[in-house]
């Protein structure tokens, strides 16, 4: 049986809407927390058992249309050799960031030096998965990659790698082609083991003005997705600004947050299938006020192509797991046509 | 002589270009750190002679053609009773957030009760203002200081606040009509001392969907500023979605942050002068990145009625003074005219 997921991907509407969550895998879950506990982020990623083991918890405990591979967008960087780890309560820091053309000069070969891990976890997923069920792979886009390299730690604005990408264009270019080299092999490693489809994650381009984002950024992930055999989703926040640009992208389907009506979006990307975008606020408001903007995002689907439910960002920390179980059976009990 | 600032808010073209800084008053000055040395945030605001030397330093180094009141968007929930402190490196922090009926049920009056040092310190820096410098008043819009109010610290989604709006209606309703009226009194505060206009600042309503936006939030900004005997800047980041409905209150201008295209934004909003929007990444670009791109900052601003000349958000702390200073020159000599 075809994945649900897999048929709106390729712009056709399934019987049912499939649906999944952004960080379906993570802390949200009591049995995430458990397996979880005392082994660092970066490490959990690389120990196959583990990874297919937290992939699969969500799967199992809340009936989503995908499973989506459970990694961080840094795991390809330290792959690669570069020296990175995921602070608690703070998130990626590096011991060297990139910022000038010295630093770029002595970035490691762009090739991940033992994919081994990757490969063994997804297969171990594919193994576990059900028939039914979609196996996307995932990786950062080069522009979020090189914002956490330049500022070596997370940043509200990213204002060192805007900055780098005009005041030194030949350093920024051999940074972001770095980045969209080793995101794409990490991408390759996941579908030559088994994903049946990927996303890539550019969580920062939305920081961009559209020109940025057209000139110093698109090209490179661009590179990162061309000719990849599998269906591609690509997905940023705050880009409603860039949606026609990423559109552009060799993409089969655009993640959309929760600020765009997917009305706005569909009037914008005519052709292509939409995902997302239930308010992650929304979880915590109550299920009738959770439940009547469910059936608002679904009747402004019916303005895709196809349309993937899934939230508009990813599953908060505290949400309660539960919640998540109720809405996709709501969500799988609704008929798309009727909620126009 | 009337401040060209003036003349732009009028929806007039004055000779020259002018131009200020959001947060032009503060950590990027040496001569800040000095004053505020040991004196934390909000006292610093309620210190008549140390808020106006503070607001003065920007206007007496950058030639700047507006002083904007230094103080802190928590000040007027601070004047009302409501125990709130900045923390270093952190922000607001309350000690009783607003999460529920009976939260709401016991605020304060919503009212200022000692405005005294906020009067004052307005009547001191207008006393010492050139007469062709514009004074800028300015208060947090509600939606920005209910979800401080609501999540009782900074938040990345403000995930509270927001689905506060939709589980409850009415206490969002009380919450939102108090911020709107302590606000309003804190514009008014700074109006009958003398500011020239005053600038409304939603930091956070890019996070709104645009509906919520319509529905839940443009009411109580629209009841902040309705009426007010001076012109209205309304400001916010990544609201390009929302310009026309922050257009529909009664503003006299937009603030664009550097996202938006001044062109795009003047397609939307074609009667309004506007502000913004240089990038501020470019200050930290050398030279020749930041003025190619002030220049076509500059021409873009061509297409609205008047434009007066920002950054698109706040002086970054560990922003170069000097590169301030000159650019507020290089903005002067420039004929806008030619700039196309």
């Amino acid at each position: 049986m075809r994945p649900n997921l897999l048929t709106a991907l390729a712009g056709k509407r399934p019987e049912k809407l499939p649906v999944w969550f952004m960080r379906q895998a993570g802390r949200s879950l009591p049995e995430y927390r458990k397996v979880r506990a005392g082994i660092p982020m970066l490490e959990s990623c690389l120990r196959p058992e583990l990874t297919a083991e937290i992939t699969m918890q969500p799967v199992r405990r809340h009936d989503v249309d995908a499973a989506i591979f459970y990694s961080d967008i840094m795991v390809p960087l330290k792959l690669a050799g570069i020296a990175v780890e995921i602070e608690p309560g703070v998130g990626p820091v590096l011991d060297h960031p990139v910022r000038t053309k010295a630093d770029a000069a002595k970035l490691p070969a762009a090739q991940l030096n033992d994919p081994a891990p990757i490969a063994e976890a997804v297969r171990l997923i594919r193994e576990e998965l059900p028939r039914e069920t979609a196996f996307l792979g995932f990786a950062g886009a080069p522009f979020t990659l090189a914002a956490y390299m330049v500022e070596g730690r997370p940043s509200k604005d990213h204002l060192r790698a805007r900055a780098l990408m005009h005041s030194d264009p030949q350093t920024w270019d051999r940074l972001l082609s770095w980045c969209a080299e080793v995101s794409r092999a990490f991408l390759q490693v996941q579908i030559d083991a088994g994903v049946d489809a990927v996303q890539l994650f550019d969580s920062w381009a939305g920081s961009l003005a559209r020109r940025d984002y057209q000139e110093k950024v698109a090209p490179y992930s661009g590179q990162t997705i061309a000719g990849l055999e599998v269906p591609v989703i690509h997905f940023g926040t705050q880009t409603e600004h860039l949606l026609d640009l990423m559109a552009a992208l060799e993409v089969d389907a655009l993640g959309i947050d929760h600020r765009t009506d997917l009305r706005t979006a569909a009037s914008i990307v005519p052709d292509l299938p939409l995902q997302g975008n239930i308010d992650p606020a929304r979880l915590f408001a109550g299920p009738e006020a959770l439940y009547r903007h469910v059936r608002e995002v679904v009747a402004a689907g019916q303005a895709a192509p196809a349309h993937i439910v899934n939230l508009g960002h990813g599953v908060p920390p505290h949400a309660d797991p539960g919640v998540l179980t109720e809405l996709v059976a709501y969500i799988h009990a609704l008929n798309p046509k009727q909620e126009k």
